[in-house]
This record gives structure tokens, C-alpha cells and sequence, in this order.
């Protein structure tokens, strides 16, 4: 198609691929219509209903700009992590964070690491800036903290990646070692800690807010969009020393945050009766799922998260084989990109419905395997 | 304060400087409250009802993440401008529009030309992506069409900026007379035609959408912030060619848009009785505020926007001096940064209540200046 003739030589390098299909272009694409919306870690029990009134409540501002500044989101974050305001830095989503920690550190050439077949969407802003990708491989299906970090050390990386708990297997390691693992970590190298899915695993696995905030290489990494339940608003965090925090606004859209996606986040914030409530709620569901994995004869893998990875047995053929039979079903999962992880089908929580559906495809899709 | 040590020598050299301060950091920092909001150019009229009701209806589907394809408000658009969809490009308000082109264009050195004293937060992208920027003057408060073509072509631009209408001095150029200095661009310099305002200004101003759809080197932006009183929602498009609306899937965040404001877009798009009425308000309220400033001795300039700039009769010191006493008195508004625009005070139009007490203030603040 024709395009503009000087595009920088980077972007002529890039391919236009997405990170992640869509569920509404599977169904666009394929003719099918997804019944049960347990694909992308979405929290499909939804936010509290406070944030949905406080959101209606707000609608009608929707014609002011949002405060550049995100002062009253900072000032409710510091207070609920127990830190001052100045240690937050607001985005459009872990996603939108991680393209403008990327684009601090990240001019063309430099060594980035993170562990093979995590967080695509890192690995996209990453190529987008022009880093050199070093992948760790996953050790017994976590992500390999003394890999990692020797990796960096002799790679001379500037960044490296980890997420805790982990996406796509759902694993964990304890806070005291992953605050080691931070400290551990060369001055020179930026360590980013994505805790998307810091409130659904055990407290032991959360560092306390304060671990690491005097560490001027380590940036953490938080989100509305999966306990929260506001995957479509597009609200982010991060924790760092107050220079990191502000070295964003040097780079960062300042009016870019949709203004009820902020209310939303306060009121969420304010709600934290309904936020134990759905982490229950959530941790049954991966009960849940794990159970009709192995009534299936599948193995489902412990998880600290909103999603429950499942050893299917075999290869990634068989498990791309399940997750596109389960979509011919009406059932919208997805699957690790990369082997040996993608052995494995993922599953997000959520409403007994939807996971009803789960259960009653599943059997099915293996049966049409075995046949 | 603490920061990482290694953050590109790009960054490094960036001020954390921010384009616009916002109506709420100036309440929080003076002590002050923002009684009439006509500084921003926001819609104070709001949207339509259909839209807060749209809004309202989808804020229970906020758990799920926004199609990243933007399928269907890029079919929307298309059927509203009479194009096929593949013209069009989603994004994050014509802000987060700017900075993908700044960065699929410019890499670092290359040169890009803009008015002196035109949008700031275009500048602020090319600063953030170590482009060269050379500025033309406003002639007759007018962008300088010829100016900025001869010195585009002087300086092996690589990007070119105007806008049309144009902020902050309201003024514009005939279609004509625009679509011939786009077809007059060198093919390798890329022209962003921002038309954030073209719904409000006169017929004969705004080229036909697809008057220019199939030159390579240019990209029109429109925005849902103004006339159709979204600018919290955050919702951009882009006009261009196939390959450049494409080009942007190589860097773009394509999760990051906000599922209700999709929403919102869809359902403004829907009612245009809503928006011919909208503009008509606009228009009785920018002959109210030129009204006022004859009234009181300025000289309002002819818009075809939702502001007016209006000739304080002075220098920026005497302007500013009359942005800051009406701010005093709870009137928010805004000025150029740049001589000699900065003569002028900028108001937004906005309902009767806003304008009534930029009426009442104005004298006030003048009669302060006198004495």
C-alpha cells in the first residue's frame, strides 16, 4: 500500500503485526460470536458497582480535559500504598507505561532482557524503539531470576522485564526474592517489576509498597484493568523514586488520560470491601477451572493470578488445536506464544457462566481430538 | 531528585516542562477556583444527550478491553466522510495522533517546520523526538502559507505542520488555497493538516475528505474534543492513505483505547442534528465574546474555531496581565505564548453562565490595568 516515501528507517523495519488478536476481530474474521470472554485476563465480574455509578455519575464532564497533572490519583495512590504521592507516575495502562519506560532508556542498540515468551506487548515497544531483545528461558515454568539477572549482568543490559506474578503461567516468586533479585540487579540496568496482577496471589509474594522505592533502577508496575476490573479505561501505575516518577513528564501525553477513567479509578480505590470480595470470588473460579482441567485429564498449573495456565498434554499444535476448537464453541481463551510454555492453554476467571461454558466445551474439543 | 543514571542522551537533554498547565493545577497552586472553564478550548456545551445516555448505557462493559482494530468507529467514519474505512486512523485524541507521527517521521536531526506560536504540544513531540524544529511567523495572524512552503522546501523538511483552522488565533485558510499548498509539499516531506476544528469553522474553509486522500506525504487530523465536546474522552482520527492509516499499527498502543469513549464517538457520530446545533451555539457564542470585546475597547479577530483571539492592545505583558486577573476572579482562560500573537487573550465560547462572568470580569480587570 502506498505510504509516505521517509518513514524513519526503523519504523521501514518494523512489521505491522499486533501483539494480540482481538476477541471482535476473531469474530469478525472467523464468523463465529464469543459466548464466554475468558481469553485476555479481563475480570469478567466487572468492577464495583460504585465505580460503574461513579462513572455515570461523571459522564457529563466528559467534555473537560482530564487534570494533566493526575494530582487527586496520585494523592489516593500514595495514600493507599502508604507512600508519598511523588513516588507515582500515572498511565494509560501498564501498556502505555511500558512504552514510555521504554522510550526513557531505549534509543536504538541497547540490550533488553526478559524471559522467553512473556509479556509480548513489552517485546513489541521494545522492537519499536530499536532494543536488542536477549530472552531467559522459563525454568519449571517460572521465570528464571538467576537467568535473568546473569543475563543482564554479562549482556550489559539497560532493561530488563519480569513480571511477578507471571503472565502467561500464572507463577510467582516470594517477595524476599524478588526484592533480592531487584537489588541484585546492576545500578546501570533499569529493572521493571510488572505486578499487574499484584492483588489476586498470596500477600507473601508482594513486596511491601516502600521495598524497593529508594532504588533509582527499578520502576513497579500496576494496573486498574485486571482485580480492578477496568481492562477498557485504561489506567495504569508506577512506583518508583520521584525523579523516575517524573522523568515521564518529559515524554508522557499529559491530557492523555480519559477523565472517567480517573473517576473510575478513585472510586475503585475507595472500594476495597468489593475489591476482597472479587478476589475471592476470583481465586474460586481458578478453583474452579483447575478442577474441570483435571476432570479432563489435563494439568491445571497453581497460579497467583486472574488466569489459571493448563498443561494440555502435548505440544503447540494440540493446544492451538484446543484453544480454536473451544473458539468454534463460543469459548475465548488464549495460549502462551512460545514453547515449552504454549504446551499450555490459559484461561481467565470469571462469571460461572462463562466458565459453565468452558466445561461443557472442553470435553467436547478433546473428544474431536482423539478422534 | 533520584533518577536512573542511563536514560537516553535524548531524554536527558529534555525539560520537564509540560505544554499546557491545567485549570486544576492553577486552583491547586493559586488558591483559586475556575468559576467559567473558557481557557482550554474544551466543549463547555457538552455532547449530546445521546452520547452521555451511550455512556451510560456501555459503562457496565468498562471490564473489557476496547476492539484493537477500532473496527467499527473506522467503519462509522468512513460512512460519515464517504471513504473507505481504510482511510481512517484511531487514536488517542490528535495529541497522541501527533506523537505517533512525530515518531514514525523523526528519529533525531531531522528538520520539521511549524508557525511561531502554533500548537505547543506539537513542538513538545518533536522536542521528545530530537527533531529540528524551525518556525515561519504568523503574517497578518494568519500561517504563513507561502512561508512555510519556501521554507519547507529550503530546509529538506522532513514534516511540516499547520492547521486549518487554526489555534490559537482562530484564523483560516479557503480549501482551495489549502489543498493547493498540500499538492505543492515535496513528495518526501510529510504535511500533517490539523483539523481539529473542522466542524466549526465556515464550509469553504474545509477541503473534501477526499481531496488530498491519495497523497502519499499528507495526514489530516480530527478530533472528537472539540465540536462534539468529547476532549475527556480522548478520541482522534486520522485521514490519509491506506499505508499511512496502516503505518501506525506498527507503533500505536493497540489496546489503548477507552472502551466507553469508543462508545461516545460512535453515538456523537450518530447525532448530527446534535453537533449543526452545537456549532450554531458556538457561533452566537463567539459573536457574544467578540461583542464583549469591542464593548470594552479590544478588538476581537474573526474565528472559525470555538474561541476568539482577541487584540488586548498591548504587548504579552499587558495580555498576560489580563489572563491573571480574570483568573483572579474565576475566569480561566488562555493567551498565545509567542509574540506578536501574544498581544492577544484567547476565550473559549461555552454556555451564557461562562460568558456572563467573562462580561462581568473583563472590565473589572481592565479598569485594574488603568490605574
Amino acid at each position: 500500500m502506498s505510504a509516505f516515501s521517509r518513514f524513519t528507517p526503523l519504523v521501514e523495519s518494523l512489521p505491522a503485526t499486533v501483539p494480540f488478536v482481538g476477541p471482535e476481530a476473531i469474530e469478525r474474521n472467523r464468523g463465529l460470536r464469543v459466548a464466554a470472554r475468558i481469553g485476555a485476563n479481563e475480570n469478567g465480574f466487572g468492577p464495583a458497582p460504585s465505580v460503574i455509578e461513579a462513572m455515570k455519575a461523571h459522564a457529563g464532564e466528559i467534555w473537560q480535559y482530564n487534570d494533566p497533572e493526575n494530582h487527586a490519583l496520585k494523592q489516593a495512590l500514595g495514600r493507599h500504598l502508604g507512600l508519598p504521592a511523588g513516588h507515582i507516575g500515572i498511565g494509560e495502562g501498564i501498556d502505555g507505561l511500558l512504552g514510555l519506560i521504554v522510550r526513557l532508556v531505549i534509543s536504538g542498540g541497547e540490550t533488553v532482557v526478559t524471559s522467553l515468551g512473556a509479556y509480548p506487548t513489552f517485546n513489541y515497544h521494545v522492537a519499536g524503539f530499536g532494543g536488542r531483545l536477549v530472552t531467559v528461558p522459563y525454568a519449571n515454568d517460572r521465570e528464571d531470576l538467576d537467568g535473568l539477572l546473569e543475563t543482564a549482568r554479562r549482556e550489559k543490559a539497560r532493561l530488563v522485564y519480569l513480571a511477578n506474578p507471571d503472565n502467561p503461567m500464572g507463577s510467582w516468586w516470594e517477595a524476599d526474592e524478588i526484592v533480592a533479585f531487584a537489588r541484585a540487579i546492576p545500578e546501570d540496568t533499569l529493572l521493571i517489576l510488572d505486578e499487574a496482577y499484584s492483588e489476586t496471589g498470596p500477600a507473601s509474594a508482594l513486596p511491601p509498597a516502600d521495598a524497593l522505592v529508594d532504588r533509582t533502577n527499578v520502576i513497579r508496575t500496576r494496573t486498574f484493568s485486571k482485580a480492578y476490573g477496568l481492562a477498557g479505561a485504561r489506567v495504569g501505575y508506577t512506583i518508583s523514586t520521584p525523579g523516575n516518577a517524573s522523568a515521564f513528564d518529559k515524554i508522557r501525553h499529559h491530557f492523555g488520560m480519559n477523565r472517567l477513567a480517573t473517576e473510575a479509578a478513585l472510586a475503585a480505590l475507595k472500594d476495597q470491601d468489593y475489591l476482597r470480595d472479587v478476589v475471592r470470588r476470583i481465586a474460586a473460579s481458578r478453583d474452579r477451572i483447575a478442577s474441570i482441567a483435571a476432570e479432563n485429564g489435563l494439568l491445571p498449573l497453581p497460579s497467583a493470578t486472574n488466569f489459571v495456565a493448563i498443561d494440555a498434554g502435548g505440544d503447540g499444535v494440540r493446544a492451538r488445536a484446543i484453544v480454536d476448537g473451544l473458539m468454534e464453541l463460543g469459548v475465548f481463551i488464549r495460549m502462551p506464544g512460545v514453547a515449552p510454555l504454549n504446551r499450555c492453554i490459559r484461561v481467565s476467571t470469571g462469571p460461572d457462566a462463562a466458565i459453565d461454558l468452558f466445561a461443557e466445551a472442553l470435553p467436547k474439543v478433546l473428544a474431536g481430538l482423539r478422534r
